[in-house]
């Protein structure tokens, strides 16, 4: 170890948001990649399907990277991996259900990768100047996993997205003795979930659940659809249990809930009982109160199982008054309005519907205040970077840990892009690197950006209206048009009006540039497109897009 | 009275959604309107500015129209009043306050009414049929009313938006002594506020803000920011009681909060001392500790005041690190990712922020579970119609009332435009009549409809993609282009070889149509749009709206 190598901690996704968690460790010419996720765009994202991180950083140092380490299989820490293996070609660690998952993902993008490798808690690899170890935490998918780095300057601990669950479903609980022992060794760095650091208390056991849920099946009459994460697989067993306890038979709705299922049985991380699997169109074949549906959907995305069935729109099950559906997920903030409109239409059809907080069928997968001072206190960090939130977010897991005893200057509150250096007893803010969102469009990666989007949003808000003129270019007169269409502005058949009088607007500024000889459209462009939008706001109070197109011959 | 005659309530907006607020009650000949508010647009009606009731059934009855009467000034109460009073020419019956903020909104939309006529607490009018008395209530804004309405059936009584509080800041409680007389003398039908009927216990007194208040005027070294919405007359009494008790000033942000405050102390609403107010010019003038600015933007909305300040573009002010932002509202579903993006800009250029629910900063304008039940139990209504809300929490509004001894056929959950029809023994559902939704954009009220709406969800999707050919009608020969257009679809600069391709393609159609006189042009500009469509999806994954236009000469 030379003494001017340094330990670098470079967060490329997951701070100042929710998703698309990526951060990268460098200890000279090594680095590592921990998780590649994606996040969903927000609202202002018009037409844009997911976003990733920017990875500029990772391409332009891909000779360094020894391999790339999942922390769990949710799509915000896998997501992206589809797009980073088309620039780099390493080695994949995760354990056995997120090697699972992203395989899948994978084959959907068309990318294949021979080297996805299995750990499994307790392990260590050594990965150039780092020696990576996996850590059993509980979250809301099973097998996930948070990490420590020994590196030449001291040890770095992540935690992944975690929960502290004392009752675990599956009976695997967080290795909190794991966190204890890498504490009394002396842990430089720290690394943890903020997703939950506003919440004060506990984060309640997934058990709980079962309690709640017995109480649904054992007073329910009809069928009963619940609904929640596909990964979250402790739920779906939990749900499958209370199904076979009253005997009812298991259908799964929804293509990424047969996909994450399935996986999970093969791996061997859900027990489902010979015979209570059956096909969507074996439903009917069982009476109502021996049927259980499990559906994707608890966000009330538009296109998802559970909101066809609310709008009667899907094609192989309608609901009927007696059925009660069971949501057992919170709207993620951003979603509340959907969600409130799917149970609102199912209501409206006499489906039965259970779903507040107080219904005790749904609890978070992330620490809450409370756990994550338990975290701080076992590892003891000199430092602390709080990752997977929000700026508050990460403030507010900041302050807990000063309340822990670390000092205000050891916290590190960053951005995505920020550099921070670590020696044996140092560390700081030192510059920043290339981040940022690239969004993801249909096949396109990247290729929309601002401007594309700047367009969509006022294509979004007014319309666009299009003029088309063809000139006789030499002479600069008007051979045809001008020809007015639009759309989205004004419903045409009631502003004829309208389009008439823009139609004289058009031509009178065709006239100021007539009989000479048109050298560039510039000019005649922009009289068009400044007298229409002047005069169509005066009459409308609209803005659309105005496009005039010169045809010339 | 004619045997035969019978009370109508038919509510035309606020219920299963929360605003436009609108109710008819129809005896006979005459027929009363109680409230006209507006709806925010949901995020799926783009470019839309606001949403109001259809009002049909109104101008088909217009005759009968004896009056409108307002419960309180705020936007979902009284937000389409411009547009009600375009079509009917009425005495309008509110509060003060009430009457004071439509003014202001009625000149903004260059409607002018001689015929406001102020009323207060304990006041009874009569209007045909009808006899109309109201009743204080505590809610957001000051001025609230509930009313009842004297019928030849029986009594009805309309709560209005609503909460119990028991120690209000300016003294004046709801009157409980009203609704228990009444409930004594026997109401017909009860029609009450299920904003909050989710929510357990007791809706907090706006008193409680006062505590807090103090706390976080006390510890502030800097300038103090408070936002909440500027109709909250109390809150910002408050907050200026505050000021004046730590030797602030008060400066005024935002157009609606000037409005409000000088309207509101014009009419004696508030109690603001001489010298306290300042204009927004002056503020640095004072010391930072001796200032308190009162702003809008509680919502996070883009444009208001406090988001301006957190993106650092406002004109007159810029915030430092050291100032307070105190924001004294929560966010409406569907916001909390803008107020959350605030809150993050706001506090990474180093202002203290205070926003969460435990702050104390807020509480809640509408009635929780228990004072629910405690109205119900004082009216004890032999029919509830529960409104202002979502249908779940119509829904669970109806539930509490069965609660409270209701029998659930008397409990009437229902849609707009439904019918109530009651005689002195009887209530039941009786059919519909015209009701929806209205969109104003910009001036254009009405005539933006779901063709208009789904063409700019299109455009905001993928964008649009514009073929323009010049052709010889009579030969079907092209005699310029195909010219390629696109806005939002892609980067154009990164897409020459798709868009080359693109003008192939539409050429290769064009050679199908050529020599042949083209008499209609749908065939060709359907071929044109089909194989494009496919070529472009196949590429990108998108679905560009494509508009072939064909010049001919």
């Amino acid at each position: 170890m030379s003494k001017n190598d340094k330990l670098l901690i470079i967060p490329l996704g997951g701070l100042g948001e929710i998703g698309k968690n990526m951060t990268v460790f460098r200890y000279g010419d090594d680095i590592i990649i921990l998780d590649s996720g994606l996040a969903f765009p927000e609202e202002d994202m018009l037409g844009i399907d997911l976003v990733i991180p920017d990875i500029s950083y990772i391409i332009e140092n891909k000779d360094k990277i020894r391999a790339v380490v999942l922390t769990h299989g949710h799509e915000d820490h896998i997501g992206s991996l589809f797009y980073l293996l088309r620039h780099i070609d390493v080695p994949v660690y995760g354990s056995r259900l997120t090697l699972g998952l992203v395989e899948g993902r994978l084959k959907e993008y068309d990318v294949s990768t021979t080297k996805l490798i299995p750990v499994a808690p307790g392990d260590s690899i050594t990965l150039g100047a780092f020696e990576v170890g996996f850590i059993r935490v509980n979250h809301s998918i099973a097998d996930a996993l948070g990490i420590y780095l020994k590196t030449p300057v001291g040890t770095v601990v992540h935690t992944g997205d975690f929960k502290i669950d004392q009752t675990p479903v599956d009976g695997k609980m967080i290795d909190i003795h794991k966190f204890a022992e890498l504490g009394n060794q002396g842990v430089l760095v720290l690394l943890s979930d903020s997703t939950n650091a506003e919440r004060p208390g506990y984060t309640k056991s997934e058990r709980t659940v079962t309690v709640s849920l017995d109480e649904h099946f054992r007073t329910a009459r009809g069928r009963i659809i619940l609904t929640t994460f596909a990964s979250n697989v402790s739920r779906l067993q939990q749900a499958i249990n209370a199904a076979c306890n009253y005997g009812r038979k298991v259908a799964l709705l929804g293509r990424s809930m047969v996909t994450v299922v399935n996986k999970a049985n093969e791996l061997g991380y859900m027990d489902i009982p010979e015979g209570v699997l059956i096909g969507v169109d074996e439903i009917s074949r069982y009476p109502d109160n021996q049927m259980l549906i499990l559906t994707t959907g608890s966000q009330g995305e538009p296109m998802a199982a559970l909101s066809r069935l609310a709008s009667k729109s899907h094609r192989s099950l309608q609901l009927t008054p007696g059925d009660t559906v069971l949501i057992a997920a919170n709207p993620i903030p951003g979603n509340e309005r959907s969600v409130g409109r799917t149970i609102d239409a199912l209501m409206r059809s006499g489906v039965h519907v259970v779903y507040e907080r107080a219904s005790g069928i749904h609890v978070s997968g992330h620490a809450s205040q409370e756990e994550l001072k338990l975290i701080l206190n076992l590892v003891s960090p000199k430092y602390l970077i709080p990752v997977h939130g929000e700026h508050r977010m990460l403030r507010q897991h900041g302050k807990l840990a000063q309340e822990t005893g670390i000092p205000k200057e050891n916290v590190f509150i960053g951005e995505n892009g920020h550099v921070f250096e670590f020696t044996a007893d140092t560390g700081r803010f030192a510059g920043k690197v290339t981040a940022g969102k690239i969004f993801v469009d249909g096949l396109g990666v990247g290729d929309v950006g601002n401007i594309v989007i700047r367009d969509r949003r006022q294509l979004s808000q007014d319309g666009v209206l299009i003029v088309v003129v063809t000139l006789d270019k030499s002479r600069g007169c008007v051979l045809d048009g001008p020809d007015i269409v639009s759309r989205g502005f004004v419903y045409v058949r009631d502003s004829e009006g309208l389009i008439d009088e823009s139609r004289t607007i058009v031509k009178n500024v065709l006239e100021r540039f007539e009989n000479q000889p048109v050298t560039e459209w510039a000019p005649l462009k922009n009289g068009i497109r400044e007298a229409l939008s002047k005069y169509l706001f005066a009459k409308t109070g609209r803005r659309p897009m105005i496009l005039p197109i010169i045809m010339d011959l």
